[in-house]
């Protein structure tokens, strides 16, 4: 932002109302997702948060109804980004299936790189607080987790079709076990601040999946 | 507590200071524990805590430095009861070696079904809450996985060497795999205040390692 000591142009003092809120809100949900992907919802306090942004203390009610609409809105733009983000490699037509995962995989640690292992995933940090968070946001989480699995089932699936998987892989049961442990390897690599939870966490994931046995009962080998 | 109304019994009166001091700080422990399992380190304020046990606010420091250190004694304390409670099923020498995991995992359940899926565990809440936290939790906390994994280790070389568990099983990976995974279980059982989470990954975990192929093997699709 700039100093107010500078006079604005005119072309800035004209379009100045709308986009400078517009920004403001921007800059005080990325600044609430960096601090709850770090810290957790119960240790951030909104102060910190406008302070960060230099916004006025007083003025957050001028941007959100209260903390819990704040939250809200950080689970709502984290799960669009990350909606966007899985949708960016699981339609990767340049790999294949399995290999769509496993760049989301190296992207999302690298992700934790750039940020020194400090940040994790703001849903499996709210999940993980759930006892101390407003009621409204159990199902607002469970619904972003149930939309991720929701893409790995179609991306697991498509790795199935091609081979990449065995035929009686159960990919339903697969991309939810693909996120609980995920959640857990994030957790872990924050703690040891490196990656190594991650990569062990995903190479045993893969040849758990690799290894699924033949449908044991069953006559029919493969799906048509 | 006794009401201060009621005169102490002379017995009581002479042994009076000692254990109530104990008692006392055993309580405001158990309070802790209850609190940083359901809601996290940050989210506990130690008055509530206080007021929980019924000690008058102010005469925390008569029983802990800081809050740090209480923090620091909830973790110890913690990973003795539960140190406790792995041994109990992993030398059950009554079940077969990967029974005593089921029995674990079995046990888990049911506490966290005691408290309705509110608590989960408090090495991986404050795993997840890092950001905000002494660093010094950081080695203590990693110490404690390191120690859970290392009991985990032994249950699975021996179920491996009675032959249930395939004999090319890495159990050192299997065992990290193991926490990693669990500790995001129990984070989804807590979201969604039920077991399927707990049971979802144990099935997957439990199968995974049984399908493990025999070393010399490339990785395939199937088995043959």
């Amino acid at each position: 932002m700039a100093p107010s000591t500078l006079p604005p142009s005119p072309r800035r003092c004209a379009r100045r109302v709308a986009p400078a809120y517009g920004r403001t809100r921007a800059a005080l949900v990325r600044a609430g997702v960096a601090a709850l992907t770090e810290k957790g919802f119960s240790a951030t306090g909104i102060d910190e948060i406008l302070r960060t942004e230099g916004v006025p203390k007083g003025s957050f009610y001028h941007y959100f109804a209260s903390k819990e609409a704040f939250g809200t809105e950080l689970i709502r733009e984290y799960a669009g980004y990350f909606a966007h983000k899985l949708e960016q490699h699981f339609g990767n037509d340049l790999l294949s299936p399995l290999n769509r995962l496993r760049a989301f995989i190296a992207d999302a640690e690298r992700g934790m790189a750039r940020h020194e292992f400090r940040r994790g995933c703001l849903i499996g940090n709210l999940g993980q607080e759930m006892g101390a968070l407003p009621e409204a946001y159990r199902a607002q989480l469970a619904a972003v987790f149930a939309d991720w699995q929701a893409r790995t089932v179609r991306c697991l699936a498509a790795a199935r079709a091609v081979g990449e998987l065995p035929a009686a892989l159960d990919v339903e049961r697969a991309a939810v076990f693909f996120w609980i442990g995920w959640e857990g390897a994030v957790l872990r690599a924050k703690l040891e601040r490196g990656p190594e939870p991650l990569r062990l966490f995903a190479r045993a994931y893969l040849d758990a999946l690799q290894a699924t046995p033949p449908a044991a009962a069953p006559p029919t080998f493969r799906r048509s």
